[in-house]
């Protein structure tokens, strides 16, 4: 490929990442935020409102767009004020008859929409780079300040880029269900590497547990793994003892690697928009739950491990997992899909013994002289027997795993799934 | 069980292994020594003639007599002498119109047909107990004196017994084809423990490559271990630095504990007399090649090797090999024969890849790309890709494999055999 491509490429993805309405998003934010700042001071409440994220810095994807205004107390509050203050704002919306949703994720927000924009609320309080925050939200505003002052364009175009290229590889999220990439990190990396094309042939040479990203030099690259023990670690600026990068998982960091590599030996659009292409015949078993309830990323974790343990036991059981995964729908149901060799087994197995030696070779003799067989036989130091396998079928093994991990979930078989499909980023 | 039970199977076992015609079997034997003995004289031989063996001392099993006379050689002959003497001995028994054979083992000899009976005439060299030997036939004069001065009566049954329960359980036969107990061995077993239900209780405690027995106490057993490195030490007693069970495999000398602790359990005459049940419906395939010609050990042990990789082959086709085994007869056909899980496979199958990260990655998915898989994926630090089997059916990957080795064979599939039955020694 030459270099042509690569262009070209990069001219259409910059067309998908293009931001649209950018003035409207301003204005709209901008006088949201003036009436916010207007209705809290009336209430007497002690802070500074102000526009963070990727709206706040046009990072944003176009599609996909979260305003973000926060409420940034003086330390003076103690930390249960922050409940008295969503009182607050609901009681001033309620009466502007601004509709609005409480939200609770790992800290407690609102949801205002406002002029066909959804807003957030978010109540957090005032920290000095380094210090220990209070909240999970008080470092958004010192991220803020710390990117804005290092982006300029032509980074802005590079993290929406580079947003767009993680979604489409799947690794973009800091969230249970992605372990990926969060919006920030994107943004640290532009900052870091200079471009999106730098970043990706910054990330061809990552290694996962060997790479450290520490743009101020807080810590020689040995301690700093030593310290954070994760795939990937970028210290985060404005606070050393976090790994802004924590979330990612190393299958995660493996595939933006591997992509990376991948899109500059062979630039295509592919990545920032995936081609899906139809599920293969490959036997496919779908396990049905009801969505479990609680925050979307305790729900998530849960699922992931279920699914793990399922896997496992359909392994026990003797069939071959070819690969796994979870989906579903927040709120609605929660799935558990596998790959599988086969749905049945066949009929015989080898059932491998104790030592031919061993006292407990008798007693294993002793259980099979009565039963249709082939042997015990001894092979080698060892006593084996050929034996009728007690479960054949991928819905009898599952049946019982559901009894032994006291799960209840309906069983699809043969369903279609991208998890059977071609990798839909690669062309 | 009650040890009632003990004694009524050893009665009946007895019965069994009762030999029959022994005074003619002495008599011809004694007639045609002298007859030997006098054509060796008139030859001008130097030399003794002996009747050694199991037919000389009263061990052999009623089905099964060997009738050995040995000519031991003054040691001034030069080793080329052996054909001379085997020369002199057709002329004479060709001149007294005897039938008989000219047969190479490891060492030649002649069997002649006399009486009805068949007799081995060996050559061999006069050795005293400890010194090198310089033929294979030439400590066995040894060994039957050994032997003769040290069994009465009662330690005759005894080996009786335990070479029958021996043959019963398929551990008969120094040949490579048995890898197993040498005659030999089971006499110098009850010389050891005494009685064959002595050398069963002992066995019962032996652990392969631990156990050494050593009648003369020629070594600290550590040592004498450390010296042999076999499953079973046996120290011959006429010669310390042969191993005698040298040929004992572990297979076979695990099978014989197995067996011992089993009988002293639940004493039964099955042991002696197997009982062989029908074949089980497991997959199963033959693969028959001609006679390879040669010595018989060296065929089997050729056939062995081959056996284990044709079983290799396949499982690296992804066959699940549940059970292997060599069969045939001799100067006939050789067999292979594997059972196996199943005679086809999954159509699709999971492909391990390189690390995410390295470079091999790359060449892995590029490999890919074009091809009708799942993935190629990331799952942990790999890459991986759900691809179809090349080859599902056995009959192909075993073509293969004829291609590959340079073999060439016939295949059976679905034919019974006793590696698909029950253990017949077990009941």
């Amino acid at each position: 490929m030459t270099s042509g491509d690569l262009n070209a490429v990069l001219e259409e993805a910059r067309r998908l990442v293009e931001p649209k309405g950018e003035e409207a998003v301003r204005e709209v934010s901008e006088e949201f935020k003036r009436y916010i700042a207007s209705r809290i001071e009336e209430a007497g409440v002690r802070g500074e409102v102000a526009l963070v994220g990727s709206a706040a810095r046009g990072t944003w994807l176009p599609d996909k767009i979260d305003i973000d205004l926060f409420i940034i107390l003086s330390r003076d509050y103690p930390k249960e004020f922050i409940n008295n203050l969503l009182s607050i704002i609901r009681k001033f919306l309620d009466k502007d008859n601004i509709s609005y949703e409480l939200r609770y994720a790992e800290h407690p927000y609102i949801t205002a929409h406002y002029k066909g924009f959804d807003i957030d609320i978010v109540p957090c309080f005032k920290i000095a780079p380094g210090e220990a925050p209070i909240t999970a939200a008080d470092r958004s505003p010192l991220h803020h300040q710390y990117l804005l002052a290092r982006l300029d364009d032509e980074r802005r175009l590079s993290v929406r880029l580079l947003k767009r290229f993680m979604r489409g590889i799947g690794v973009y999220g800091a969230e249970v269900r992605v372990e990926g990439f969060s919006g920030y990190l994107t943004e640290l990396l532009v900052v870091r590497y200079g471009s999106f094309l730098d970043v990706l042939k910054a990330a061809a040479r990552w290694r996962p547990y060997k790479t450290v990203i520490d743009i101020e030099g807080y810590y020689k690259p040995q301690e700093a793994l030593k310290k954070f023990k994760s795939p990937l670690v970028v210290v985060d600026p404005v606070d050393k003892n976090r790994n802004a990068a924590a979330a990612v998982s190393l299958t995660s960091m493996s595939t933006f690697i591997l992509a990376a590599k991948m899109f500059l030996r062979r630039p295509s659009l592919s990545y920032f928009e995936p081609r899906r292409t139809p599920a293969l015949a490959v036997p496919t078993i779908a396990l049905v739950f009801p969505w479990p309830g609680g925050a979307p990323d305790a729900a998530w974790g849960r699922l992931k491990r279920i699914a793990r343990a399922l896997a496992n036991k359909v392994e026990e059981c003797g069939f071959k997992v070819l690969r796994w995964g979870v989906g579903g729908e927040e709120g609605r149901e929660a799935r558990v899909v596998l790959l599988l060799e086969s749905y049945e087994l066949p009929q015989w197995e080898l059932h491998v013994g104790p030592p031919a030696a061993s006292d407990a070779a008798e007693a294993f003799v002793e259980k099979y002289l009565g039963e249709e067989v082939v042997g015990p036989f001894v092979e080698g130091g060892r006593v084996y027997v050929v034996r009728r396998r007690k479960i054949t079928r991928v819905e009898d093994c599952l049946a019982k795993t559901a009894r032994d991990l006291g799960l209840r979930f309906d069983i699809a078989i043969g369903v279609g799934t991208d998890l059977a499909s071609k990798t839909p980023w690669l062309t």
